[in-house]
């Protein structure tokens, strides 16, 4: 059982800024979910991510919580955002595409999100000749998110 | 003039599927645009990035640009897919949020955006009391995109 409670293991300004080095960066990917202990179910329990911060937002009355590997190559982490009335109806427009995430053994990951329930779009297949092994899901709010086997 | 022809700096597996170390990731972001030399003078003339790969998937008659600014710590990359009938109408929900891109100098990279023509969403201020400077522009797609001050 994977805990959702914050890891200390990251300090939380390098989670939200990066590191202070004055390069510029990629920093994080922004979603609307409406459940956050539902979106961890996805991306911590099932897809073995870590809560690298949670931020109240008062001005929006919303919680923000950062999930990702942590780490300094480990990518941007997802900012998931669910606002407290919890009722938003979020829609999903068609520009917007999917976070992809590189995970070492992908049947397994990919059993293990099933298993949860998770809505498959693709099962692990071949997208482009010689490319990576990959597939889609949707996490419980429907946003897609490709897995990759690196 | 920023060139935005693909650099040569990184190994494409590498910007593809991140390093081959097993480790999990979070490796990108896309989202589907509809002109990709005008998404590049945004990204790239526009907030400095550079163009990792180009990606021609023709099963689905797309072209793939991955932009970002390279190297291990500098977080995931945006993927940028564009359709070759180009006449694709994207809508934009409201579930999906904003990449947000961290930069040294907020107020010269929101001052090159808003000459360039960029959509001003709000204008560097403070979000979170004692928060770093922000601002939101959108891309030329309608993309959010989140300037925050490292």
């Amino acid at each position: 059982m994977t805990s959702h409670s914050v890891t200390d293991d990251f300090d939380p300004k390098h989670v939200i800024l990066g590191p202070n080095d004055g390069e510029p960066r990629i920093i994080h990917t922004m979603v609307r979910v409406k459940n956050i202990d539902r979106s961890l179910g996805f991306y911590v329990d099932g897809l073995g991510m870590t809560v690298l911060e949670r931020l109240d937002i008062e001005a929006e009355e919303a919680t923000a919580v950062f999930v990702g590997y942590g780490g300094g190559d480990a990518g941007a982490p997802l900012g998931l955002v669910c606002y407290r009335d919890g009722e938003g109806s979020y829609t999903h427009g068609s520009g917007y595409g999917h976070v992809a995430v590189g995970v070492a053994d992908l049947p397994t990951t990919f059993a293990r999100l099933e298993a949860a329930g998770a809505e498959i779009v693709m099962r692990p297949g071949v997208l482009v000749p010689g490319g990576a092994s990959c597939a889609f899901v949707k996490d419980p709010d429907g946003y897609s998110v490709e897995l990759l086997e690196t």
